[in-house]
């Protein structure tokens, strides 16, 4: 496994692979839903290579920034028995240098969810991706499906500057009470680790009310909002029943929507999604 | 010479291209300005690729999208006797499909001159010089000096988004007279086209006044703004002495600077600069 820190050393390394490359673009602090991504890259390519980088551009003022989990030497340790090829974790200047100033938006689909919640977090999303899609130029990039709109909207991304990549989309793995892991799971403590499966707990209510034949947008959403503001560690953010191409909340759910929710627990805001799909 | 007309047949034709390959961004309705950079491009490379879009992104509302010139045929030939190996002539769909919102903005460097003048205008080309950087993979991209704002934020733009690419600037060719060759130019009367040599009559003025000694930027914009208003044919857009790196109008000038201006004539917004260095 090659392990590289400034772009020189990687392009050097990225055009010595000939053959197919799959790319899992990651804020490092790796768990298992990580590590699915890279076996799902490891079977479909001949190279996978794995980005290591918090973000700074996605978090916004007051965000979790400084104290986004760490843990580079348990990273490349799991990324060298999952058989990575390469990983890149670049400095934060090797990303955005001095006078930095070039930005890459995806318009409507940011303005929801998580871009609403978020100012300016979709944005930094989109930048880095765009950046790192040059950098590594994949033929495959691995997402996890917990990270809904993120995934829709490099979905657009892709197909609006058309970079010649495959989005390949993979489920969310989850702790075996249903809470999907996440790097910031770590910061809950054990009471807060308890109430944080009020995510899933909030969105199989609603599944079992959509499979149940309810199709009312508002009364799905009051189901989360109830079952949210029965956990007394729980603040909600927002909870959502939006069409599943625009991101737009709605008032009669169609074949397939996408129903998400945001929490915070402690200092924790985490995320969650299922999609609601009359099969 | 191969043309081509959408992206799959452009990725194709690259993709069997083994060799540096030299990239000139064109909206057409070539002239001798755009065939030099055709030139230096294939002095300096094994292929040579032009791209021939008038790109509406760049256009804002009320202004010349419709008029802009167009000679597709003209434009062929002219590429095949300066042996161009690639041409790329995309329609508007196949570069900004369906539902497209994805954005590209270098801020500050676009936020003056033409980007002043033409909100939205810099933002388009950045978002197309980005889809075509990603599209061909040039080693380099030819860019001519009469664009100079241009220049400066496409070079920003691939240092930010850290393209592998060279950015190489070749020298404003002139008619006889002076003016600079746009494919604007076809669109003057011969009185318009008279009046149009203002431009280079404002700038050498300034360049005048800069080589006896004159430093002060208010001053040099009034050198320009004088010459401009003694032309009754033209309407002065803006007159600009700006820093070389940050666009931003000089009080007092230093080693290098960037002496600009864009005049309005008829219908036609004509631009043009000199660079005022101390040799």
């Amino acid at each position: 496994m090659k392990i590289v820190f400034n772009l020189r050393e990687l392009r050097r390394e990225r055009s010595a692979l000939s053959g197919t490359l799959g790319l899992v673009p990651t804020m490092g602090c790796l768990h298992i839903g990580h590590l699915s991504l890279v076996q799902a890259a490891r079977e479909q390519n001949d190279y996978v290579a794995v980005s290591v980088y918090v973000n700074p551009l996605q978090f916004g003022m007051g965000e979790d920034l400084d104290d986004y989990p760490r843990d580079p030497d348990g990273d490349l340790e799991k990324l060298e028995s999952e058989g990575v090829d390469l990983v890149w974790m670049p400095e934060k200047t090797e990303i955005y240098p001095d006078g930095y100033q070039t930005y890459v938006t995806v318009e409507q689909l940011s303005s929801r969810l998580e871009g609403e919640r978020r100012p300016g977090h979709m944005r930094g999303v989109t930048t880095v991706v765009t950046k790192l899609l040059i950098a590594f130029t994949p033929d495959r990039v691995y997402l996890g499906e917990k990270d809904a709109q993120q995934i829709h909207v490099i979905q657009r991304l892709v197909a609006d500057l058309q970079f010649a990549v495959e989005v390949v989309v993979c489920p969310t793995v989850r702790d075996l009470d249903g809470l999907a892991l996440s790097s910031r799971n770590a910061k809950l403590n054990p009471d807060q680790r308890n109430a944080a499966t009020v995510l899933y707990r909030a969105l199989t209510a609603a599944r079992s009310a959509f499979m149940d034949g309810e199709r009312s947008g508002s009364r799905l959403r009051a189901v989360m909002t109830e079952i949210v503001a029965a956990e007394p560690l729980a603040e909600p953010l927002y909870v959502s029943v939006a069409d599943i191409e625009t991101l737009q909340e709605l008032k009669r759910l169609p074949e397939k929507s996408l129903c998400s929710l945001a929490v915070r627990i402690g200092k924790v805001a985490l995320i969650d999604n299922v999609v609601l799909e009359i099969t």
